[in-house]
């Protein structure tokens, strides 16, 4: 086999990936073979395989793909100068989120849907996705820490506890873009601007 | 046949529903035949069709049975006196959709969360869950108004808009509990409540 540099062999691994991310999107991830797989990549079965050896280590591939994606999102709110409100932040990250709906790779919110529903069912999926939520629920944590330190938030919150909310909000956003077809990123933070205006004091 | 009474006929239907919700928690909708759904039901194929004549009918059936107790749930809000405050009402709701995952239907989650997920892949799934999805919004739209009325949201705000936030905070809410186990409707309304807490004000 001819040599290739190792920038070339990144590009074809996120060939296949993107390719097993539109399989998995169209018809879930138990119906999705490696032939499938192979077929929507445009490659020859044996490139495939140098590269993933079953479908389990796509759905690796994919799960540490949108990891990857959440993590430099937040990072980026974490070193923007003044620090992003909390409504900013929501509009940066479901942008993001609708941003992977436009990449090649399909659209990575229904393959999120569709890898939910495995989690589920499937120990072994569940185990990884839920192992990656918890990274990003941590990640959010931050930015709440962030807001404590912009002197948004009472010191006294638990961040911990109010990542939950804050995460809790994205797979709505997914599910209400996709089925209602009725949201975008700046709507979405205007909805959550709204909430928070609402006293919580009886 | 001999007649059976309304209620009667009722509560089998009910026990096939309840059949078919387990059925579809387990091992999805594509995969659930009306063969499994006779099965765990416990009752004959004839009597089983006497009820539902094929899966979509029984989807319907699902669909409707979720609706009905987010329905009741939101009347109850709404009924209370005093209003109760926002977090209560994530508090009350998501009580009754945990409330669903004891009931002997199995969990209703898991069934959410599949039935999601096929209404990514199904057009008429889809139409189905987006037709229901559109009228729990509205009906959250009331809650928000009811929140106007009760002097804790500026009556400028659009009701419909915050609903979006609103709805969106429970996909999350049945996600992290399934996957994580680490959340309950007292604590999911703490970490609201204490996103309410930061200032959106830069």
């Amino acid at each position: 086999m001819p040599k290739i540099t190792d920038e070339r062999r990144e590009e074809r691994r996120l060939q296949i990936v993107h390719a097993a991310m539109r399989c998995v999107a169209a018809q879930g991830f138990h119906k999705t073979t490696m032939a499938d797989v192979i077929r929507e990549s445009g490659m020859s079965a044996g490139a495939v395989y140098g590269y993933f050896r079953n479908k389990e280590d796509l759905i690796i591939a994919i799960a540490d793909k949108a990891m990857s994606l959440a993590d430099r999102t937040i990072g980026e709110l974490l070193e923007t100068d003044p620090l992003p409100t909390l409504s900013a932040m929501v509009e940066h990250i479901t942008t993001a989120i609708t941003g992977f709906q436009q990449g090649e790779q399909g659209d990575i919110t229904r393959v999120a849907v569709v890898v939910w529903a495995e989690a589920i069912r499937d120990e072994s999926v569940r185990a990884l996705v839920t192992a990656r939520f918890q990274v990003i629920r941590g990640r959010y944590a931050e930015l709440v820490r962030a807001q404590q330190r912009a002197g948004r938030l009472d010191p006294a919150e638990d961040p911990e506890l109010v990542a939950r909310a804050l995460f809790g909000l994205m797979p709505g956003f997914v599910l209400q873009r996709l089925l209602m077809g009725d949201l975008d990123p700046e709507t979405y933070a205007r909805a959550v601007r709204g909430l928070q205006r609402i006293s919580d004091t009886p």
